[in-house]
């Protein structure tokens, strides 16, 4: 078998992933404590692991990133074309958990296991009716991998989807309706309860405000994507004196959630720390796809999730 | 069109049902106050529906019996089948919204939503790790019309499932292996979550006992049959001294929970307070059956869900 290829793990890593990638044949990772012992590490290493990325990490040693995000935008896509570096996307590894915590999230608006966790608190037994999701319409904001895997578990258990994403023309997964991001506010027309994973942009900050609230009329909100996404303030309008049912999020304006925020304890308002992303399962998946490219930047195999 | 069937409904009866049932074609529904003024109904209505049943209810008039619920050992069957009353069930309304309340159960517990619902109650912001569950196992026990939806649902989200039966030779469902209750350790065995929809019956008190726990080891617990299927000082022993990872129920030994119950505050269980059932859809579903028995009634269709 060949040298094992030198590999620097940037520090701020989710829990496993050193294990995992450390299992790898053909591997020697290095998991410097912080950027500077990285930047050292890079002078030979040619393989960088991370999602973060500062411009001393571009040595001239570096042949290949692999990102441990979905997106990439942090990265010097042209920087690394003019050299010649490989990216390769972590696209995939989040979907299953964040697919399972987007339905974790809804349910517990529409099966009341919100309010009842708050009452429990208190020891408080006051059953409430719930609600069902068959039958219903979900509009997802972001048909990437993740949206991909929220619409397959919609579908199968009998919700109809409507979809939002960048380029609908270049979608390839369930057979949804996909819609251009012009065309949001429709799905909120539309949908009953709209999920959004949408990263952060200029075109998605606050796109869950007054308007698309008012459209959605008596439906659910979901967000598991990034906090910018939603107008916390339209939210509490909406709840308290609009049609909205209930709101589940994971991800928020300011995080943590400040001391003397209202969603803290609104009882219509579903909260968890944003942690759709963690999984035991997370560490495992990203190193399948480092072990395939690790194949492939030694000749022996063809990448996945190749961006760059 | 013939005269409208004179319809007795039972006072206790879900949130809905009366409005529902009012609004059927040929019906002269009566909604009596108490089971005296029921019993004088009776007199002359042919009809009743109910899931009560009182020796008193028997009158010569009585040709029917619509049940409201699932299960129908609390009428004399015999007595119907002497005197030919028809019977009908429920079976089937309460599908949809317990299939749904079951992962919402599961899932706060793996997707650590309990926890995150208990900590927003003080304010505290405290990421943790959840699971994932593709993959894994579910054993379900009570694979009726409740259990086969959620094994449906379950199979759909890349689940394996093994479930039990009263008699598992007669199952037509969905096709997963349906063992009869006399290997009901072996479900534990072999799954990683357990979800009991079991009736209560001699059989099935306290069949989640210290020995399933132990079978089961480092997995999860979902109840929203009948509280008396767990024990719940074996389960607060397996939470705490065995491998158990998580409980989630909807009922419970005593109901309302006592104050001074353990469950109430445990971190690692999640409490709804036997609210599985309900559902704003469940009066328009047990509608469009009695739509077809008041035809089957009145000579002109085919009976469902006719137990006599």
């Amino acid at each position: 078998m060949a040298d094992p290829v030198p590999v620097a793990l940037h520090h701020l890593f989710p829990r496993g992933v050193d294990v995992a990638l450390g299992e790898l044949d053909g591997i020697d990772l290095r998991t410097p404590a912080d950027e500077s012992a990285l930047v050292s590490d890079l002078q030979r290493a040619p393989v960088l692991v991370s999602f973060v990325w500062k411009p001393e990490f571009l040595t001239s040693s570096l042949r290949w990133v692999q990102s441990i995000s979905a997106g990439v935008d942090q990265f010097p896509l042209d920087q690394f074309r003019s050299r010649e570096i490989v990216l390769t996307s972590a696209r995939g590894v989040h979907a299953p958990q964040m697919a399972e915590h987007a339905f974790a999230l809804l349910l517990a608006i529409t099966r009341r296991v919100g309010i009842s966790m708050r009452e429990a608190e208190h020891r408080v037994w006051k059953p409430r009716m719930g609600d069902e999701l068959g039958g219903r319409t979900m509009g997802i904001l972001g048909m990437g991998a993740i949206g991909t895997e929220i619409a397959r578990r919609a579908l199968a258990w009998d919700m109809s989807v409507i979809g939002t994403k960048a380029h609908p023309e270049d979608y390839e997964g369930v057979p949804v309706e996909v819609l251009g991001p012009d065309r949001t506010l429709e799905v909120f027309e539309r949908a009953d309860v709209v999920v959004s994973v949408l990263p952060e942009t200029d075109d998605t900050r606050g796109i869950i405000g007054a308007e698309a609230l008012e459209a959605l009329g008596a439906g659910w909100i979901v967000n598991l994507g990034r906090g910018s996404a939603v107008d916390e303030g339209a939210l509490l309008e909406a709840l308290d004196h609009g049609e909205l049912r209930g709101a589940a999020l994971d991800v928020f304006e300011d995080e943590p959630l400040p001391q003397d925020s209202v969603l803290w304890s609104h009882p219509r308002v579903v909260i968890t720390p944003h942690l759709g992303g963690l999984s035991p399962a997370y560490g495992p998946r990203l190193a399948r796809i480092v072990a395939d490219n690790l194949d492939a930047f030694r000749g022996q195999g063809v990448w996945r999730n190749r961006v760059v």
